[in-house]
């Protein structure tokens, strides 16, 4: 066998296999088949129009496409492409976003016409979430947490053919920031963390972004490798939708109450200590159990390792007075976090995989201390539903709850006892998101309940005299006030799968 | 069907597949079969001794092992590897390094043992090198550059089942720096770029360190979700041969009239203008080319969009002056480097795959305007041989030579014109890594080539005065002055392959 430059050599050697002939030709067999040296430049992915980008990608009727929902409720990704997919004739589409909000209601129609065939997302709200809730779809739903998508992902169970990735910035070859550091930072989103498996494992990942920057957009969420195709659109959703400017501090006397008992909780579980590790959430009493803990870091003179998740400007403040020494942001929900993300060398952006990933090399919530949880309802095994609400309607995202909950040395999970006359605390929750087994306190603003496996959390909590109640107890509390709720009447068919982070059923979503 | 905690659901759904239960455990079916929860801390990946983390690993005879050569000839970590696999009775290991040198000569031994069956490397010097030239091993050894080894990686053409991957620093979840920022950092090395792509795509990476740091170790070169294994040693390389500590400035007149030379070129090539980019080695010329090029831009107020490759203190220098924008650096030369990448925010690591990479995704290297490059020969069609010597025997490295060549729009060689009564323009290099049709310029201490193929840079430079040879011209020049050189005599037996950025073979070196 001979080369182009006339260098002989065997077509074939025992312990390496077969051997191919440098031809001078770069990719050749590729459609790139070019000369090696492009002296003009080259690797320039930016292509004309979204239809050209999805002609290049090889997408075809039935396959797997994948968004991010960095975006939020300001998304005008997911309902363009899909726009976009109907036009050029797209049936059987699998939609895998790792989540769905609102403004997605128009898939609704695309559903309808036969363009989408199935849906896997972490949530779903507003009018398709009341569609697919009423039977819109024929085959059911499945909900996965980020974790568990990350893990399926990389597992290569969630095969992803084109991922139709939005970006607040992309340089040319494709390298891709949540931040647009050279000019309009108004789309501005922060981390891109649910967006780096995507990038990673689809075939092909198209970034759509209003942002063009100069080369290199370092340091990036994607890096350029991970990119095929860029596509130049006017808007990528909604500044107002996409962060809210400032997440307002409650004075809601409830959520403060319960605040007040979880981050009590927290300082005397044990875990309270020089380099504790926590995530907090965004809800009224989330937020509050930050600025409790702030002032008792202060007093006690402690300080954190670590603070993980999606960030606020609260979790950010506290980063900058030098109280959580590192960040590990896999999303931010307003622009003081944004900000910071941008600014701190030490708030770093992680992938959706590195925060909750599932699988055995496991991941930062592995390493969490403790966590503060939401819930629509809990019950007395602490089973916990974010998903459905008491009508039994889809109307929430599991999101990162499981992955937390499993990963923490404590989970904490805050709720009012009652919301409109309906109690949170069931025998049985209508949905199970987070198993009890993986629920360590329960808090109220009647007051807290300790899951009975955690012997030793009730033990050092009632020995500093913190009042505990049973779940049970609690249960009771709430219906004496509001009587016991009326079961949900659901029809048989099944219209979600609710994953556990293990991608196994966990439970099912039946049609109202 | 019916999951543990009783959810009814079929066990085949239509567009979907096949369903599995929620059983409560966490991993079902693999060893690490636990509870959901661990609320005494999961997670820590540190295990006893390097013996454990083979085991543990799933290492058997005959599969691929690789390491990162980012501690140069102090690298500690091949020679441990090899000598447990060694008292282990491993065999027939196939060793894929980023790259070899003179260090790793104990290799020999467990060649002749049988340990050790065949070699990938970018590069082998010294007697490791010099017994490979001269048959030791029964498969020829297999050259890559860096970029075509990611690509290799990346695509799956080289499978790797266990990485070793030596770190400065790493925190119990697998966190790994190239440097240590809480204690001794007398072991850093800075990027670990040529190390990621390992991490990312083996079956399985061990991680070797002397500095286990709190958690989280971020930000990260390799994320915990790439790391399965920890192990901690007393040593991980000899700091003195790691970096060095400060790159010296040549004073030799014939390296400073190549560098003034290039540098010239470089100014009225076109490709000089705000925004440009470059990449410039660390041989006494090249160095120099950057002191140049630093007065040339401050002269005429331009400034560079970005630096790529291999980091000196001397970019380092223009990057902290405001000369050059970002840094993308997948490895650093000298303690400043390491220093500038430790602490400067725009000073990047980067894979040696978004370094270099040859897919058709393309990679940084696709954005160069101008490198510079050296040589141990060039012959007249501009082919260049960086591997062997003027003896046939193997004493160098691929290194990105052949990607930065193939990416840039202007690559200038830069060498004498005769090393010691040996010249380096030549009929036919002793073995070709880099095809002359991605060299444009060659320039020496007694003038400069362009590639006949570059009309439009031969009229550029031409125009402002500078005076050109052809290649020819400088051979006889040397010819005059030394003599033609007596063809290297090779006997038939093929020891290396040399893999061209594509992973076709370019070249073969044969026996001497």
């Amino acid at each position: 066998m001979r080369n182009i430059l006339g260098i002989e050599f065997p077509q074939y050697i025992e312990g390496i296999g077969e051997l191919k002939a440098f031809d001078g030709k770069r990719h050749s067999g590729t459609p790139f088949e070019a000369k090696l040296k492009s002296p003009n430049g080259r690797n320039n992915k930016i292509v004309e129009s979204l239809e050209k980008a999805i002609e290049l990608s090889g997408l075809r009727d039935g396959m797997t496409i994948s968004f991010h929902h960095h975006f939020r409720n300001g998304d005008y990704i997911v309902n363009m492409v899909l726009e976009t997919l109907a036009k050029m004739g797209f049936k059987d589409m699998v939609v895998a976003a790792s989540s769905l909000t609102h403004c997605h209601a128009p898939m609704i129609e695309h559903i309808k016409s036969g363009v989408v065939k199935r849906i896997e997302t972490s949530g779903l709200r507003g009018e398709l979430a009341n569609a697919v809730s009423a039977g819109l779809m024929d085959i059911p739903v499945i909900f996965r947490s980020h974790g568990g998508r990350a893990y399926a992902i990389a597992s290569g169970e969630l095969k992803i053919d084109v991922a139709f990735l939005g970006a607040p910035s992309c340089d040319c070859a494709g390298n891709v920031n949540g931040f647009n550091r050279d000019g309009d930072n108004s789309y501005d989103c922060g981390s891109l963390g649910y967006a780096m498996p995507d990038a990673e494992y689809a075939d092909k990942t198209i970034i759509l972004t209003n942002n063009i920057v100069p080369y290199p957009n370092t340091p990036c969420a994607i890096p350029e490798i991970n990119v095929d195709y860029i596509v130049k659109v006017d808007e990528i959703g909604d500044p107002k939708g996409i962060v809210s400017g400032a997440t307002r501090y409650t004075t809601n006397p409830r959520e403060l109450k319960i605040a007040k008992m979880a981050s009590d909780i927290m300082e005397h579980s044990g875990y309270f200590k020089n380099g504790f590790s926590f995530q907090t959430g965004t809800g009224g009493a989330s937020l509050a159990v930050t600025r409790f803990l702030h002032d008792k870091m202060l007093k006690k003179g402690i300080k954190a390792s670590f603070a993980l998740g999606g960030i606020t400007g609260a979790i950010a403040k506290l980063h900058e007075e030098g109280l959580i020494k590192k960040l590990l942001d896999v999303q931010d929900f307003d622009l003081e976090a944004v900000r910071s993300a941008r600014e701190n060398p030490f708030h770093c952006v992680v992938s959706g995989h590195h925060y909750a990933g599932s699988g055995i090399e496991g991941s930062a919530v592995d390493q969490l201390d403790m966590v503060v949880l939401s819930a629509l309802e809990i019950d007395t095994n602490f089973n916990v539903n974010v998903l459905t609400g008491s009508d039994g309607v889809i109307r929430g995202a599991i999101g990162g709850h499981p992955d937390t909950a499993s990963g923490a040395k404590m989970t904490i999970v805050v709720a009012p006892l009652i919301r409109g006359r309906i109690p949170t605390v069931l025998d049985k929750v209508n949905t199970i998101v987070t198993p009890g087994s993986t629920v360590d306190v329960f808090v109220t603003e009647y007051g807290a309940a300790v899951n009975p496996l955690r012997k030793d959390l009730i033990q050092k909590l009632t020995s500093v005299g913190i009042k505990l109640h049973t779940i049970e107890e609690l249960k009771e509390i709430s219906e004496q006030i509001v009587g016991k709720p009326k079961p949900v009447e659901y029809g048989e068919k099944i219209v979600g799968l609710v994953y556990y982070r293990d991608n196994s059923v966990i439970d099912v979503i039946k049609k109202v």
